[in-house]
């Protein structure tokens, strides 16, 4: 292994998910045996001295205030993005600008438009890049698949999906860059995780019929004011879907959800058999087969059968935590830079799910049945 | 107790339902303290022998092969029809002709006319009636009524609803009524359930927007031939929906739900808290408020402070099950019948239930949102 | 079925468990197909007018204050006995005496000596008898005992029982019968219905070793008086116990469980499954084999195959409730008596079950090893 | 964080604790604000060549077959020991002998006169010591011993605790060092992991009573052959135990349990309040108190509350995995370590488990309850 290949870590933003990024890129070679090795190089912040203060915590030598210096380095392989949503397309043009491969959070971008300018500029620069649905690194998920796609299933009928959290329940809660008219609401937040869940599960959608409906129609401008403003985005949105395939099925993205903290959660039913899931027991997959005799639900626990929780533990009963499955996306990612590769969530994917999150405002705006 | 005014059934039918009339009937006044006592009078089948052989059995002293006969007996009070489905309107005319009170087993009826006929009728006849939409009477969905009308949960904002069941799953199980056109299909056999159950804890439906689907496309014509015949009604129904409150939520009718006897669930979402139920748990109430320190949901069971569980056992622990839920629906209408006054469920309530079925189904044919 | 045998039955007390055994004599006729037919005929009760009210209630024409007359009533065959567990033995030899079928609430005696001496008279007089351990009629037990009996679990090697309930949790909660001396406390009164558990479902205790608690030294004398009187009776007891087959294991019998209403559960292990189960969720059994692929719990719900589920319901999904296990009981002695065959849990099983209680309580006072 | 002071790993072992170990230490600056920065110094192994490669792996620059040279190598402050049970005892009195701290894999040793020593040579060498029970650094297992102490829960009157797993079921496993005489079965083995867990939360035991029990008397000798040899250590063990401040309870400790992967699981019953864990759902506390409204258990999910959850994630809903257990218990190491404080599980601790476990071994030889 000594001859690995260094790749050059470049993060931008060292928030919640900054940190994220950069603890799963310190853990991931020892866990993953990867042809080549991550190097933290350089850490961007929106200014040099937040910038210099994160550095030295998360283990990165030089920093800057600057990400386009950043961008540019010449060490710098991989530009991992996880600045606010606003600046996610400027940085990525001047990282895909430079040659860079490119690693960023989730959502890609607030429109379509912008996520598709940032899909063809990657697309010409043939660059590698991921966006982090970080959800579908779960090794059950990809177990989930495989029980799909063989059949063992039979013909998928219908799925029910859904992402509830309540972190938005409290109408005193203020605006953020969330309830901006560009960030648009519960529904790109996290509606766009569980839409690229069924995406991965069930392929491409046919069409879509939302309604999205504002709960609490005005929230402080900042925290500690009284001053309102109203609110401009969804909080629950809910939506019948089909699928390409001839399945049916609903969606419900929902960031007022009173006692749910990570409810993304689908009950995938076959002709011959069904799945279901809630990343709030992350660690459980149920199944059931049409066995008349035994016809209730089969808990399913992630152990070593179940890439790569073997990585984790060589142990079934060990469980995965949240940190892990970035992990698993990290590893995903340098395997790619590493084969010259692609990643299933790339940019391409990314527009994918925004066109489903515009299809379903347009829908609810209209009051009609859009085809994708 | 000796004054109690008897109170003479004639009961139509004596399959799975019939049973379970006659022995609600049988047990109700050893549970409830009634001003009344039911007396089983008649009993009529389809046959004369069937009649007799289900009248002993079920201590029915007189039975018929007419139940025109049944409708107009003097010693009849109350008329309990659980014929087949298309029996319902004719059963249910001459009962009301006769002066009878009528009993009557979900559905009402297949269409939309004939439940109104139906409905109007009662009303001329200013008679009693009940439909039998048992699901309601579990203490526990009281008890959530409760909670969502005292305000404790905050404004309601999203109702996600479900009744699935795996009954049709397999396509060699053959036409039946159930699939007959003016069935319906899953919406219209089940779906019907959770429309009643919303409409209950939630009041008047606002609008639809749904998608029926019918998973296999032929069945035998009958049991145990290979003839087939097309099958066109829904086996899976999903929809949008929005309450005149201003809630909005989903609602799924599944008949081909694999892994799932009796998934008729819901979870309430108000603004202050939620509470979870499946019918599959039916003692369990999941409540949760939006307590920072505690935001998961609480388990809290069925017992005597959830009348009138305490009729049953006087002690917590003890489960009710699916056959008490029916006693507790006849205790319903004996009371009525002694007070002169009315069922939650009469016919009018089984008229907005049909409703609300039809506009979804007119709202899959046009693809378009219906107002109700 | 117009031939069938009339069989009277006498019942004292009319308590929680008095109604519990009318209304299931009352049911069982219309939900069984038995070759008799019970017929109410007498009730007594602690004294003329209470038996008096409880007859119309529960619809017997004659009642009385003298449980004696009762007893030598040439119409009653059975009698059922629901009074204070100390009259239990005067009543039962009263019974047998007089030639009759004796249906015993549990516990059948509060002592050793008094069980033994009623099995004995019992066996004199070749009278039918039944105690009511009416957990034991839940239909998955039956299937788990079948799935025991049958070696799919392999050698059976552990039991993990207990009965957890909160009933004495409150230390104002005054003394009764159940915490008299002879009563002899949590162990007596809900150890008994885990210990004849596992004797179903895994035959003879080879030993015990057990450790007797009492949480609540003092309880007042009677509700409502502030003046305390010592505990002499166990409020927890727990117990490594050991089986004639060899399987090992514990028992915990608890009446002060903060949140338990009924955990009346095991999980019984065998080297090649394992099965699992809790009253709380009395319709669920979950079953699990060592097939390393999916090594999880499967949740079988009760339903039409677990005999005698589908004369409560043809189909699966309905769930039964506790009073319907009484139901099952209640058919279980009505076939016995017309076949001239005995009941599994009869006095002699009673006496046995009282036996393991003595022998953990000796086992408590000695700190030995009590070989049954 | 510049001043940051290194404190050299030296890393004993490279199998799955070893891997583990060094998982940790390399994530834990990222995750913790420390006074220190671990830096990985040396890795020892049984041969040159697997230390080499493992030191590749997990980015040991320095490695050596001989742990030796490890324990005196002077840039070494901490030594942690992974290697098998047998070797404990040599390389930590070396360790200590050469003024390190020691971190070592439980069980700390396989006899009580051993593990004894070790305490003894590290309370002479004034040395930091730490014994990995890492199931107690789950921030819900700090949660819940507050709940024990704060009075929340009233008198603790019960423990029902388990540690079940199922990896010993099939008797064509061969022996191991698990099985060796002095290993001491599943009771050392895991039951250790229970017990720690009971001193944890309740404080000292009192008196156990225990019956050890061997279900396979036979296993191969080795992978792959047929050659039997008896099998001399416990595959469970069942106990009454009771503890010092009055509360009794049971535990059971089980490497043969059919479909349990991971049930470190107990029920702890106060008087006014109880709390129920497993760690087959580690994320999930429940949590119930004597309300009588509210009886039943609500599921409290580990959250920013709960510390160190939020130096994983600032927001709920994320879970733990059991790796991030051990970076917590490193972080503990590393904080005494630089404060010259102590760890709660030291070598006294460990000493204090194995003394129960003997005790437990000694009464199920006596049959005799024993007290510690």
């Amino acid at each position: 292994m000594s001859e690995q290949q260094p790749v050059g870590i470049g993060l931008v933003g060292s928030g919640f998910m900054g940190r994220c990024h950069a603890n799963a890129f310190r853990s991931v070679s020892g866990l993953f045996d990867l042809p080549v090795t991550p190097v933290p190089v350089m850490l961007a912040d929106a200014t040099y001295e937040l910038a210099e203060q994160s550095a030295h915590q998360l283990g990165y030598k030089r920093f800057t205030g600057d990400w386009t210096e950043l961008c540019h380095d010449p060490d710098v392989d991989i530009v991992a993005v996880t600045a606010p949503n606003a600046l996610h397309e400027p940085i990525v043009m001047e990282a895909l600008q430079a040659g860079k491969a490119v690693y960023c959070e989730k959502p890609l971008s607030t429109t379509l438009e912008s996520a598709r300018r940032m899909a063809k500029a990657a697309r010409d620069a043939n660059a590698l890049t991921l966006v982090g649905f970080n959800f579908l690194r779960n090794p059950l998920i990809a177990f989930a698949k495989q029980m799909v796609e063989s059949g063992e299933l039979g013909e998928i009928v219908n799925f029910r999906g859904r992402h509830a959290e309540n972190y938005m329940c409290d109408p005193s809660t203020p605006h953020s860059f969330r309830t901006a008219i560009d960030g648009g609401g519960a529904l790109a937040d996290i509606g766009s995780h569980i839409i690229s869940m069924a995406r991965y599960l069930l392929g491409d959608f046919a069409a879509v019929s939302a309604q999205c409906k504002t709960i609490h129609k005005d929230r402080p401008v900042a925290p500690g004011t009284s001053e309102l403003k109203p609110v401009e985005v969804d909080d629950i949105t809910n939506a019948v879907i089909s699928f390409k395939s001839g399945a049916s099925g609903t969606i419900e993205a929902n960031w007022a959800a009173s006692g749910r903290t990570m409810d993304l959660s689908f009950e995938i039913t076959g002709t011959k058999g069904a799945i279901s899931f809630s990343q709030e027991r992350m660690n459980e997959l149920l199944v059931t087969s049409n066995d008349p005799k035994r016809s209730g639900f089969t808990k399913i626990e992630s152990g070593p059968q179940h890439y790569p929780y073997g990585n984790f533990c060589p142990a079934p009963g060990h469980h995965l935590g949240f940190n892990d499955l970035k992990v698993i996306e990290v590893a995903e990612l340098l395997q790619a830079y590493a084969h010259n590769s692609f990643c299933q969530t790339d940019f391409d994917e990314a527009v994918e799910v925004q066109r489903i999150v515009d299809a379903m405002q347009q829908s609810s705006r209209e009051q009609a049945v859009i085809a994708i």
